[in-house]
């Protein structure tokens, strides 16, 4: 059997920057330390706020943020999704949604910047519209690892069956999700589209999500979840900041595969 | 309020095949007396068996089948989703897996031929190779109807996306999906599956399912779906031979299309 020990990493951030940083440093050391080989961060875990202020604390790369990912990756050996940061992009003078993955020499491995920007306009519910104030990314990405092919997605992007299967098409065998999903759409959203990336690209979801209201008054969901092939949910989070875990069978994987060739049968 | 009743059929179909039909036919009128104008039969109602008896009993069209859809459509005056039989396209010299959708003057308005064939190889579970025996069809189907454009999926066809953006690329509000699951992957995918493509589609979703224990040993898993474009459960079958009802509204269908533009949202 081929188990890979994953972690993911479920966390409550506010506007405080230095103190999300700090509590996602001590999280990911006490993931390695139960033994985790590969950790990730939830999307914009290192500032959560108003969409202007998060635009205004931008930071490039690298920078802060980038700087302190690898760094704890190195210091615990482990293969890093580093959730997501709004990146201030000097060169194109743009600002993403960005998710950094690290390597266990401190390398950055991989840069993904979220294709698929959240709109939402229920008011007296929940308001956003995260294109009037950062970029789309363009790029589908992916990068090879000890433990498979990981492809790279962040929050909203799971409402996009196109791009899971563009990584699926690049012979993703676990797809991160790095996210802040609303309330409102969490309760009926997130398990169902998880679990259907899951199934229908007979691929590992590791979805780490924000928790708890926020101080623009955006209330996340959370209930990060690990996900196995056949859509069966291995780890779910409590309401609160914390910590998921989960052994990967890629051999399960390959049985799964094996039995129902889905992804062979595609024909359109 | 633009309300729409429909009803979904779910059916225990064995090797009987005058008894299938009698039995669906008086199903449809029962649905039909309760109001409904649009009903939904499952995937082959007519008879289910071991593949190769099923395709030796493929009936042309038209023929006693396509026949007795019309019939019971035009003497209902409603607009029927007539499930699926085996198809034996003379032309073609081939066997397909194959949905009429009938008008309320009993026209035939379009035939969808089911793309993708279910293949799955579990020794001791369920072993099935559908390609083995049939062809698969080649067109993405829709019909235009006075409740919204329906878009036309068969069973296996629920697990690629890509069928389903297709039908939301051509406008379908509606989509329907007759299906005989199987009890090991209905029990982990049926739900979750039709619910990823309601949400991510925005669209309602009848599915009507196959129940039962089949004479080739093949057991079927039920649980008939009729799910709105938020995803939401509207009406869910026990495990037997039932109809489930629901009215659709087609106004929160725009209102939840309003309020998170999924749809214009996408970038691949």
């Amino acid at each position: 059997m081929a188990l890979i020990s994953v972690a993911v990493i479920q966390m409550d951030a506010q506007d405080n920057i230095d103190d999300n940083r700090n509590r996602a440093v001590a999280m990911v050391d006490e993931a390695a330390s139960r033994g985790a080989r590969l950790v990730v961060l939830p999307e914009v875990f290192v500032h959560l706020d108003a969409l202007d202020k998060m635009k205004a604390a931008a930071e490039t790369i690298p920078g802060p943020t980038s700087t302190l990912l690898q760094e704890v990756a190195r210091r615990n050996k482990i293969y890093l999704v580093g959730g997501s940061f709004f990146e201030k992009n000097t060169e194109e003078d743009k600002v993403y949604n960005t998710n950094l993955f690290l390597g266990p020499d401190g390398s950055i491995l991989s840069v993904y910047r979220k294709i698929h920007l959240f709109e939402i306009d229920a008011p007296g519910e929940v308001v956003f519209d995260e294109a009037q104030v950062i970029e789309s990314g363009k790029e589908v990405v992916i990068a090879d690892s000890p433990f498979g092919v990981i492809g790279f997605t962040i929050c909203y992007d799971v409402r996009f069956p196109e791009l899971y299967r563009a990584l699926a098409d690049r012979q993703a065998d676990i797809i991160t999700v790095p996210a802040a999903f609303a309330m409102k759409t969490g309760k009926d959203h997130w398990e169902p589209l998880l679990r259907a990336r899951a199934i229908e690209n007979q691929v590992f979801i590791l979805a780490s999500s924000q928790v708890g209201t926020k101080p623009n008054g955006f209330t996340c969901y959370g209930r990060s979840m690990i996900i196995d092939p056949w859509g069966t949910v291995l780890a779910q989070a409590q309401d609160t900041e914390t910590i998921i875990t989960a052994q990967l069978d890629m051999d399960y994987m390959a049985h799964v595969r094996r039995i129902m060739p889905a992804l062979k049968n595609r024909r359109l």
